[in-house]
């Protein structure tokens, strides 16, 4: 058995970018945190290779051994080569008569090597290599592949080089330590979901079409032509539909890792494909959803990632909004708002009176820890300039200063007196040093308003160097949101605040016939770390209220959900389900900044594919078998094959 | 425990469709040939179910159960009723004061009871059901969700109607056992290769695009418009070209099930989305893949459908087609073609003698056993059209009864002459009441058409019920065939006979440059009982190879693979893989005509859904914003959304 401290370097590979040292274990091994390696690796079976290059030890001294791989490097006017696979690198000896011809081998070309193992001459051992006390012995090397040598950028050193270089030479990128990690991580991942469903849970994993049919409402979804004239197919932006039909068709717990499209065409970070953790069930509650969800979680989560433990907290759409301002609160941050208006109400400064005066208003405050010692006059205007963007002139912001010696920077300190400067002090645990942010206005504008100044102060904190968020994964149920919200592009009536096939609440069905605005759902959403990465509901089972909401509330035309009606009215059993953001969650597992990180072949931003310059032109045939024709052609008629 | 017998009966549901029983396991018995169900039920957990229908026995009498499923009749007057879900049915007993309610309850409604499990009367016990012993005397019971009663097909006894009509309502038709057991044995299945693969054998699954660029050559792919004016992606009909740039990239082992895409039009059987599992290595020889293949299969398959074992037979293209006249033999059935050019060529009869003047010409002959006993003239009529519909007028075949007496009811016979004749009969083991049937022609036009009346007289005879094949899997890998050859369409010029991709045998390399069209492949095909169920290769990873491949012996251009190209030129390794037909494969497995039995929402001809009328118009507004216009529009306009 090795020393504890030999066991810790085990299977260590540094993240080029960050230089964190990342775990590459076993799928066997996955729920375990010992970063140990198992006695058999399985990651050469079935392929002359014996082992990989990364787990070879002193207890391999003595056998012989063929590898593969790339060439990392040449050491010592080639008397050595490392080579590297995913897992590790080890130090090739090359025999004398070679070095002439190995010296030459061009870095990423592709070797196989059979040597012995032996461990290093005393005092050229390395440690901070896992193999490090070892080398092999080359007694037979050849080239299987050369790389050519001009690449567009080294792998072994990982300059940074900008996104869509990167994106465009994927295949050399996905070779650093962090993307092979990621690929693997999730890989595991989702074997474990799928293990925890499958296998323990009875759930059925179905493959539903992607060629369907358009769902009115909703996201823009791609269209497909097809031969028959003026025919389309959609590709679905979820399998929400086929989740609802297998339910009535008796498949009483479905998953599948759902491949969903959407056109959004140029927002930032969003890919126009991507994956959710899709799952419905027959006969449940919330509370079985939910339940069974933090299970999931719990049992898939890496070793190497701390232990997840259910319950999550909760709370509803109301309570985050009022102590959030945001439906999807990061509690990695304690910070809360809090409201004052009872405080100031009596020596209102004018300033906040106009903000007063409609029902539903209030004065809410933020206490930014630290904010006055840490924070720049202009970052305090970029604070105020984006609640503007957010919430324009609806809302009234004032930061204050809180001096050394506790007196407030702002004429508003003045008018509202000792007593109550010292009661919101009071309520609000300000110090001296910190930033107080007040915010007047109706409804949750002034929330909102404060829980941007909340989450982008701390961003700026932490881009200086402070520690403001908690570690870990905090995750989070919100719930009872609104069934129906007023519409978005403000012309008259409601639309779903979810999806119009969301239940609602049990109490509220009457208020559906009477007072829409009022229903509230039994939608649910998971957050984690202030990202939404699932959201669920139970969904209406009955056709007469489905039929009611989609036509008399939302005003859509049914024709195209007639199967879905009929479907409902055959036998329909009661279900709820959620769909999980498998992208996002990777991304946050993994510490990412975007989820690119997370994605074998992503795309760059407006859809766009460096790797194969897709999207293309087709040709005219192809449009004239599908009958279509082009229209607002740029000058080039878009011929950029 | 329960006795053999009673153990047998356990989980069977008798097929509405064959009336054969089917297994539902659970997923942690998937392997297990025992039939009794494991003592803990997973199929209820997060839920407020105690029990599913089919799981109670005496072992439960005494409990209280809670059950929810739907209403498959009403029996005696309605002092019971029969409910089901996926797993079973069960017996309820419904208190006399309840009766006036319940009988009025419409079949397929959901309902929901608690009630306690009790043994029946003696002599009311029902052996050909496997809750047959007990029942369940009703507490409380209510309907969910009431079915309406003009159903378009009855579900408890499944009357024939007609697919498009089925599969209009699939959610009911899921209802039937034979599609619950299709869609469980599947999810089932595909978990076990993914454990396989993923965690006993680190292979890594990826996630490829589905919105890419058109590969050159090959099957018509879908095309999806953007908001960039005349940009379209394409829907890959594989992720070949992913899976490659992902061996270059270092993942060393990948695996997908995959969504796959072909616009295949009208093909009957075919869908225009499909599922591969598909997976790649690199450092492999063909062995090695063909035996990762056969103990992925082994491991996989499940317990109820008996054992597959490995090593599968080999043969090569070559032989295949010498033997059996097809290149995806299906070996369930002994006939094989034998020549007999030697033996008939010094007494050749005149109506054969035209076709054995060109190089390469042969007789072959082929035994149909009892084909005279009984297959009828018109058959044999129909046999002969088939075999002039493939090959034409460049085979001569002409079909000898052997009579009771061993004279042969044909002219040939005598031309012959008897020391011929016999040696013939000899060679092919004929006998009294067989059908002999000779085919002349060049290279393996006679084979092929020997090959057509060998399977078609075989499913004469079945349909006849005979026993013609043999019973069980009967794996073949078929290797070795030709890179390239002539272009189908007749114009000059070579073409892949698989894909582009495909690496040369190592032996003909110097070939490709020299005389192509004698190049043997590094390709391999799995068949099972005479269908294709997977095909894979070695892949070229030399650069220059390639480009003299696509370029100069295809003619393809290149322009639209440089990034493939670039990539081989980078570090590629020496890599192959394999990609198996999953519908194909677990519609064999299950013994079903269709492999839209096992497709969850499959479409219908001309890739047409019943369910939700996909393919649909699109709203103009859509068409405006992806810059195209519809052409050459029926009458009505297009506009049936």
């Amino acid at each position: 058995m090795a020393a504890p401290m030999r066991i810790c370097r085990r299977y260590l590979i540094q993240c080029l970018h960050c230089r964190k040292n990342l775990n590459f274990i076993s799928s066997s091994r996955y729920f375990s945190t010992d970063q140990e390696q198992d006695s058999a690796s399985t990651g050469t079976s079935f392929s002359y290779r014996t082992h990989l290059c990364g787990e070879l030890t002193r207890s391999h001294v003595g056998q012989t051994v063929r590898l593969s791989g790339w060439l990392q490097y040449h050491r010592l006017s080639g008397a050595f080569i490392v080579l590297r696979d995913w897992q590790g690198l080890i130090q090739l000896l090359i025999p004398q008569h070679k070095v002439e011809e190995t010296q030459n081998f061009p870095l990423e070309s592709v070797l196989e090597v059979t040597g012995d193992v032996q461990l290093r001459p005393p005092g050229q051992e390395n440690e901070s290599m896992s193999t490090g006390d070892v080398e092999v012995a080359v007694k037979d090397i050849k080239v299987l592949n050369p790389c050519k040598t001009n690449l567009p950028f080294e792998v072994r050193t990982f300059n940074k080089v900008k996104e869509n270089l990167r994106i465009k030479h994927r295949y050399l990128e996905l070779r650093l330590p962090h993307l092979q990690h990621a690929l693997r991580l999730r890989s595991q991942f989702v074997m474990a979901l799928r293990n925890f469903l499958a296998h323990e849970n009875e759930f059925v994993e179905v493959e539903t079409p992607t060629l369907f049919r358009r769902t009115p409402g909703g996201a823009r979804e791609f269209i497909v032509p097809t031969h028959s004239p003026g025919k389309f197919y959609s590709l679905p932006q979820s399998p929400q539909q086929f989740k609802q039909l297998l339910m009535v068709g008796g498949v009483d717990r479905y998953f599948q890792i759902a491949r969903c499209y959407r056109d959004e065409g140029s927002k930032p970070d969003r890919q126009p494909e991507f994956t959710q953790v899709d799952l419905e069930m027959s006969f449940v509650s919330q509370e079985d959803v939910v339940l069974l969800v933090e299970r999931l979680l719990e049992r898939s989560w890496p070793g190497e990632k701390g232990e997840v433990k259910g319950p999550f907290p909760h709370m509803t759409y109301h309570q985050a909004m009022t102590k959030y301002g945001c439906d999807k609160p990061d509690l990695r941050l304690p910070w809360q708002v809090v409201e004052v208006t009872d405080l100031v109400r009596d020596s209102c400064p004018p300033v906040f009176q106009p903000y007063l005066e409609t029902p539903g208003a209030s004065i809410q405050a933020l206490r930014v820890k630290d904010g006055v010692k840490h924070l720049s006059n202009k970052q305090l205007d970029a604070l105020k300039q984006s609640v503007f963007e957010k919430v324009g002139d609806s809302v009234k912001l004032v930061p204050v200063k809180v001096r050394s010696d506790e007196t407030w920077g702002s004429g508003v300190g003045q008018q509202l007196g000792d007593s109550v400067r010292s009661a919101i002090q009071d309520r609000l645990d300000v110090a001296a040093g910190d930033l107080l942010v007040f915010a007047a206005g109706q409804g949750f504008l002034p929330h909102t308003g404060l829980g941007l100044v909340r989450l982008q102060s701390a961003d700026m904190l932490e881009a200086k160097g402070f520690t403001v968020r908690e570690d870990g994964f905090h995750f989070l149920w919100v719930d009872t949101f609104p069934l129906f919200l007023p519409k978005e592009d403000g012309s008259p009536g409601l639309e779903s605040a979810h999806h119009p096939f969301t239940a609602p609440h049990p109490e509220d069905v009457g208020l559906v016939y009477t007072a829409p605005e009022q229903v509230r759902s039994q939608h649910y959403d998971l957050v984690l770390n202030g990202s939404e990465i699932g959201g669920g509901s139970i969904r209406v089972h009955d056709s007469h209220l489905q039929r009611y909401i989609l036509q008399t509330v939302l005003q859509e035309n049914c024709s195209e959900l007639e199967h879905l009606l009929e479907a409902l009215d055959s036998g329909c059993p009661p279900h709820g389900g959620i769909a999980l953001g498998l992208d996002r969650l990777m991304a946050i597992m993994l510490g990412t900044d975007s989820i690119r990180d997370v994605i074998a072949f992503p795309k760059v931003s407006e859809g766009h594919d460096p790797l194969s310059r897709a999207p293309a032109a087709v040709a005219e045939k192809d449009l004239d078998y599908y009958n279509i024709h082009l229209v607002n052609l740029p000058e080039d008629g878009g011929s950029g094959v």
